[in-house]
C-alpha cells in the first residue's frame, strides 16, 4: 500500500508540477492583466510541454492559437489551470472530471471564505473531485512553479520577473503573494527554489498531501512552508513524518503568534484547540523547525539539513562562537540568550589547543580574534580546532567588515570548512550580500541578522525526531465523527483507573440519601455525579468542607434542591463524596485528540495563574517519562513545589507518571475517549503522589 | 550657564568632529595596516584641514612629509588620533595637554578592561584630562566620521569604501566594528549619516556627553546609539533630555537582553541595578525608542521623527495597516500582536467613506485593496482616507510585489503622502532595495522586515516624553558617594510616614521586656529592631503568631536568645511589635537611586512569583497616579485582586498612591534616602488600603 500511495503521490507530482500538457482557460489576451500572465510566463520561461489555450471569445490568445473549450483540444490536458470567473469554475471543474483531467488549477476566489453562496459552490467542486478522482489546487490559488521543468504557471506578477533561482527546497504557500516575495528575497541572498506552489484554500488538495507527493523527487531536498493556519493537519502530520524519515528538513513560518498573546487574557484555559503553543508543541513534535522571523524561512534549510533531529531531551544542544568582532557577536549571543540557546564558552582543553597554535584569544563566552587579527590562516585554524571541541554542537562564526571587502580572510576559511564533521554556520555582521551568496552556495548556513540568525538555530535546535506511535491495543469504540459526550466523575475516575492516573478516593452514593457509612474520614465533599451535568459547580453542585454524617445528610439535601432549582432536567441520580485533600500545588493535566494537530497532552498551572499568565507545556501524546518530565520543568508555577528557597517538595515524579499514563489515551482508540481533564491535580508532598480530585473526560 | 555650557558643547564637538588640524601620532607608511589607514582615508575623503602625520622613524609617511613629535609640529593640533601602542600613550597624553591640544582619541587598548595595570594606566589618563582639560576619545576608539566635512578619522577597516552615505543621523556607539557594519547596512538601504563615533571605553568622554555636544548641529537630526552596557548614565540621561526638549529623536539598540531571561532564575529579586528591564525603563520615560532588531536601529528614525513624543499613558497609540497582500500584512499584524501594538479595524465612518470613493475594501483588521486592485488612485485614495480618520494614529501601507517592479503602483502613493498630517509607514514585502530607498529619500518610515517594522513600531510608539523633575524641597542630607548604611524598621517607618506612605500600624518596646500593653490586639509579631540587623529571619529575630502577653514575652526572650547566639556583636536594644495582617496579596514596593539609571521605583509580585517569573514594573522617580496606576497593571498577579473572575478586589487605588508616594524620594534630596524597599507591602481589600509590613531603608 504504501508502495502504490508513492506511486500515486508522483503521479499526482507529476500532474502538478510537471506536466506534459497543460490548459489555459480563461486566458486573456493582454498578458499584462492577471488572467493574461500565466502565457506570457510560460513561454518566457521556455516551458516544452503542450500548451492550450482556451478562450471562446477569440481566435488567437497573445498570438497563439486558441480553442473554444477544453473538449475542443487534441488531447486531454494533464493539468488546467482556469482564470476564469468564480462562476464558471463549477462547470470547467466537471468538463475536467469527465474528460480526465489529473489536476484542476483554480485562481478564482469566492469559495468557502465568502459567505453561503461560496461555501455550497466550494462543497460542489470538493463533491466533483471525490467522485471523479479529480484533483483541485485552490480555490484562490496562484499557481505552481517548476523551475527546473521551465513551469512558471502562475499569475503572480511577481513571476514577471526573469531567471527564478534554482535551488533545493520547496516552497508551499497559503499566501500566493507570499511565493512571490520569498523568490525576490531568495535572489537577493542566493538563495534558489526546487520548486513553489500556492495552494490557495485548499478546497482538496493540501499542503500536506502536495509535499507528500513530491518527497520521492530527489531535487527536492527540503521544504519551506508559509502557514495562515493549522488545517488539513492529518496530512501535514503525516508529511512531517515521512520528510523526517528521509532526512528532508521543513521549515515553518506560521502567522498567529500573536493570538496567543491576546489569548493570555482569555478566561477559558483549557481549551487546547486553534493556539498557537499547540501548532509550536505540534511542529516541533514532528521534527519541524519553525521560525519567527521571516528571514529565517529562507535561511534554516542549510542549517536543519546539517544538524540531525533530536531524538531525546537529554542535553541540550550547544553553539560555540568564534568572531572577527566583539560588538557583533555580542549582538548574536545577545539574541542566543533571549531564546534559551547555550552559548558554550571553549573547554580549557580547546583555549589550550588554540594557544598552541599560536592563536591569541582569550577565555570568555566567544573566542574573540580581534587581538590574532583577521586573517585566513588564524580563521581556519580556530575553526577546525572548534569543529573537533566535543563541548559544541554547532560553531557560528561571527564575521565583521571584512565579509564585505575581504571575504578571503574570514570567510574563505568558513567556505573551506564544506562537509566537516560539525555543521559550522555564519553571521555577517556588515551588509556582505556577495559573502552571503557564496556561503550559500557551499552549503554553509549563514545568516545577515542577528535576530535571523538565533531564530533559525534556536528552531532548529529545538525539532525532536518524531516518536514512533505505537500500535493501538484496540480498535476504535466508535468513528471519530460526531459530537462528543461527557462521561459523569465516577465513569471518568474509572477511565484514569485503567490508565493508572491516580485520583482521590471516591464514593458514589443515591443523592436521595441517606448516606452510608464512608470508608474514609471527615471532612469531605460531595458532588451530583451524573454524565448530564459536566459543569458541577453551575449548577451549585459542589458542597465543601462536611465534617459529619449529619452534615453529609444535609449536604445531598442542598444538592437536591440545588439540581430542583438549577438542572430540573437533566437526570442525576448519584452523589460522588470524596475526603477533602489539599496539595502542595495544583495543576491541570489534559488530553485532547485535536482535530488539527492530533493527540495532545497538556500540562498547565492551576487554578487562576493559569488564567493570569499561560504559565503551560504541551506535547504531542504520548509521551514518555523523560518527557513528562520536561513538561513539568516548563510550567513556571511547578518551579514553587521544586524544592527552591527550602519550600516544601512536591512529587514531581509522580505527575510525571500520570502525565505519560494520561497520555497513552493516544494509544488506546478501544476506550473511546475523545477529551480528558483532570483539574485540579493534587501535587502531593514528595512520595505522597498526586490525586486527581476532578475529571471531565468526553468520549466519541 | 546654559549657553556657556552648550557654547563648550559646540567648541568639543567642533574638536572632534569637525577640527582645522589633526596629528596623527604613530601613523605608519603602510596603508593597509590599522596604524596607516587613518591618513589614507582622510585623503581619500578630501579632508580639507591640515594633517600632520608624526612618525619618529621615518622622514615621509605614505609620501606625506611626518615629523618627528608633537613637538615638532608648526602649531598646536586641534585633534590628536594616536595609533601608537599602548605604553606610549600616556606620555602623547602628556605632551597634548601640555600643548593645549584640545582632543585626544585613543586607538590602543589595554586600559581599564585588562587588569591592574591597564586600570592604573586609565586612571593616569582620567587624571591627565582632569588636571589639564585635555579631553580624551577612547582608549578603544576606532575614531570619528563627519560626512560634511569630510573627516574619515578612523582605523576601521569599513571605511576604505568610498562615499560614505550622508544622512541626518549621528551614530555613537560603544562598538567600534559596528559604526562600519552600520554605514554599509544604511548603504545598501538607502540610509545615510550626518556623522559617527566610536568611543570606546569611555574613560573621559561618554556618548551623553559627547551627543550632547553636537545637539546645537542643525544638520544633525536624530541619533542612533549603539550601547553594549549602561554607564556614564547621568551624561546619557541629560542628553536625552535635551534631545526629547529640541524635538531630536534617539533610537538605540542596547546590548544585554539576554541577561534578564538568564536573571530570572536568580535568587535576590530586590535588586535593581544591571537589569535589563532597569535599562527599559530609563530608555522609555526618557524618551528614547529602544529597539530590538538591529535593522530597526536603521529604520526607526523617520518614523519616531513623525511621531511626537506621548506625554500621557491616556490611550495607547494605534495603527492602521492597509495593503495590496493579504498575506504580507497578516506577517505585519502578527508581529505587532506580538509586541502589543494595537492595529486598528477601520471605523464605520472610515468604512463608508471608502465605499462612496468607490474602493472595495470590506471590514476587517486590515484594509485590504486586493480586490480593489493595486493601483495608484486605489492605493492613494485610500490613503488619504485613512490619514483623515481619527482612529488611527499611525497608517501603515503593505505592498507587495509591485513594490519591486512597479512602485508607481503603490510605493509612489506612499511617498506622494510626504508631509501629511498624520504619518504613514510603509513595510515591503517583497526584496524592493530601490524602492526602499526612494522612501526613505523621502522621509518616509520604511521597513524590510514584519520583524524591524513591528520592533520599530513599538520601540517609538513606547517612549514617553521625560518627565519634568520637580525642583527638589531641600538639599541633600549629605554628599551621594560613599557607602550607604541601613535604618533600622522603626525608623524606616519614620520615612514612609513622612513620604505618606500606610504601614502597618507598630509599637516598639525595649527588648529587656516585660512588654508593655499594646495599642492593637492579638495575634502580633515581634521583630528585633535595629540599624545592624537589616536582614532580620537571618537571624531569628522574627516571632510570628503571638496571642497573648505571656506569649509575648516568651516572644521577646526568644529574640534575646537567637540574637545572643547568631549575632552576638549586633547592638539591638528594641523589639518592634505589629498586629498580624494578612492581605489579599502581597507586593514589594522600591526606590533606588541608581547610579546609572537614575531614581527608580519599582512594583513587583510578592513571594515566590517574584523567584519564578520576573513579574514587576519598574519607572523612573517620580512617578504620577496614572503612571502607578500603568505599573500596576503591567504586573500579572496583581491581575488575582484586580476582579478577575468573582475573585476579591485588592485596594489597588491605595497601592498606587502609596507607589507615587514611595517615588517622591527622587524629589527629597533632604531625606538623603537612597534605596528603600517595602517586601511585603499588603494590599487589603477594596476600600482597606495598603500596608507595609516590613520595610528596609538605606540612607547615603
Amino acid at each position: 500500500m504504501t508502495t502504490s500511495r508513492r506511486t500515486e503521490g508522483s503521479a499526482l507530482a507529476r500532474a502538478l508540477s510537471n506536466p506534459s500538457s497543460i490548459a489555459l482557460v480563461g486566458i486573456s489576451d493582454d498578458p499584462s492583466k492577471t488572467a493574461g500572465r500565466p502565457l506570457k510566463f510560460l513561454r518566457a520561461a521556455g516551458f516544452e510541454g503542450t500548451l492550450y489555450p482556451i478562450n471562446p471569445n477569440r481566435a488567437t490568445v497573445q498570438g497563439e492559437k486558441a480553442y473554444a473549450s477544453l473538449d475542443a483540444l487534441p488531447e486531454v490536458p494533464e493539468h488546467v489551470f482556469t482564470l476564469a470567473p468564480t462562476n464558471t469554475v463549477l462547470d470547467t471543474a466537471r468538463a475536467c472530471a469527465r474528460l480526465g483531467v489529473k489536476v484542476l488549477t483554480v485562481l478564482a476566489s469566492g469559495f468557502s471564505e465568502s459567505g453561503e453562496e461560496g461555501a455550497r459552490r466550494e462543497a460542489e467542486l470538493r463533491e466533483i473531485g471525490r467522485t471523479t478522482g479529480l484533483r483541485v489546487l485552490g480555490p484562490s490559488s496562484l499557481g505552481v512553479i517548476n523551475p527546473s521543468a521551465r513551469l512558471v504557471l502562475t499569475a503572480n506578477a511577481a513571476f514577471a520577473e526573469p531567471d527564478i533561482p534554482r535551488g533545493r527546497v520547496f516552497v508551499a504557500s497559503h499566501s500566493g503573494s507570499m511565493i512571490g516575495a520569498l523568490v525576490s528575497r531568495g535572489k537577493a541572498r542566493g538563495i534558489g527554489f526546487a520548486g513553489l506552489v500556492s495552494v490557495g484554500s485548499e478546497s482538496d488538495l493540501s499542503i500536506g498531501e502536495i509535499c507528500s507527493a513530491t518527497l520521492d523527487d530527489p531535487a527536492i531536498e527540503g521544504y519551506l512552508l508559509f502557514l495562515e493556519s493549522l488545517r488539513h493537519g492529518s496530512a501535514l502530520r503525516a508529511f512531517a513524518r515521512d520528510a523526517a524519515r528521509r532526512g528532508k528538513p521543513v521549515i515553518v513560518y506560521k502567522l498567529g503568534r500573536s493570538a496567543s498573546a491576546a489569548e493570555m487574557a482569555a478566561t477559558h484555559t483549557g481549551a487546547l484547540a486553534g493556539e498557537d503553543d499547540v501548532a509550536d508543541a505540534m511542529f516541533r513534535d514532528l521534527g519541524m523547525a519553525r521560525v519567527g522571523v521571516l528571514d529565517s524561512l529562507l535561511e534554516s534549510f542549510p542549517l536543519a539539513r546539517r544538524l540531525p533531529l533530536d531524538r531525546t531531551p537529554s542535553r541540550p544542544q550547544r553553539v560555540g562562537v568564534v568572531t572577527t568582532t566583539g560588538g557583533g557577536a555580542a549582538m548574536a549571543v545577545d539574541q542566543l540568550g533571549i531564546r534559551d540557546v547555550i552559548v558554550e564558552p571553549a573547554s580549557p582543553q580547546t583555549l589550550a589547543r588554540l594557544h598552541a597554535a599560536g592563536i591569541a584569544v582569550s577565555a570568555g563566552r566567544v573566542l574573540d580574534l580581534t587581538l590574532a587579527g583577521t586573517k585566513y590562516e588564524v580563521m581556519k585554524a580556530t575553526l577546525d580546532i572548534m569543529i573537533d571541541a566535543p563541548e559544541f554542537d554547532l560553531v557560528l562564526a561571527v564575521v565583521g567588515s571584512s565579509a564585505r571587502f575581504q571575504p578571503q580572510l574570514a570567510v574563505r576559511p568558513i567556505i573551506d570548512c564544506q562537509g566537516s564533521a560539525k555543521p559550522v554556520a555564519a553571521m555577517l555582521v556588515p551588509d556582505a550580500p556577495q559573502a552571503l551568496a557564496q556561503l550559500t552556495q557551499a552549503g554553509i548556513p549563514c545568516f545577515r541578522s542577528p535576530e535571523a540568525c538565533a531564530d533559525s538555530i534556536a528552531a532548529v535546535f529545538a525539532r525532536r525526531q518524531p516518536a514512533v506511535v505505537p500500535a493501538p491495543t484496540g480498535q476504535p469504540a466508535t468513528p471519530r465523527h460526531g459530537s462528543a459526550r461527557a462521561l459523569s466523575e465516577s465513569q471518568a475516575y474509572g477511565v484514569l483507573e485503567r490508565l493508572g492516573v491516580p485520583h482521590a478516593p471516591a464514593v458514589t452514593m443515591p443523592l436521595s440519601g441517606p448516606a452510608p457509612a464512608l470508608p474514609f474520614g471527615f471532612p469531605v465533599v460531595a458532588k451530583v455525579c451524573s454524565a448530564q451535568i459536566p459543569h458541577k459547580t453551575e449548577v451549585g453542585g459542589v458542597v465543601l468542607g462536611i465534617r459529619s454524617p449529619a452534615e453529609l445528610d444535609a449536604a445531598l439535601a442542598t444538592l437536591r434542591a440545588n439540581l430542583a432549582a438549577r438542572a430540573p432536567s437533566a437526570r442525576c441520580d448519584d452523589a460522588l463524596v470524596q475526603p477533602m485533600r489539599k496539595g502542595l500545588a495544583e495543576v491541570l493535566i489534559g488530553y485532547r485528540d485535536d482535530p488539527e494537530a492530533g493527540p495532545l497532552v497538556m500540562l498547565a498551572a492551576g487554578g487562576i495563574w493559569a488564567e493570569i499568565a499561560r504559565d503551560r507545556s504541551i506535547r504531542l501524546a504520548p509521551v514518555s517519562l523523560d518527557t513528562a518530565r520536561e513538561m513539568i520543568s516548563e510550567v513556571k508555577a511547578l518551579q514553587a513545589v521544586s524544592g527552591l528557597r527550602g519550600k516544601e517538595k512536591g512529587d514531581l515524579d509522580a505527575l510525571a507518571r500520570a502525565l505519560a499514563a494520561l497520555s497513552q489515551l493516544a494509544c488506546r482508540p478501544e476506550l473511546g475517549i475523545r477529551e480528558a481533564e483532570v483539574n485540579p491535580m493534587m501535587v502531593m508532598p514528595e512520595g505522597e503522589g498526586v490525586l486527581a480530585v476532578d475529571a471531565l473526560v468526553m468520549a466519541s
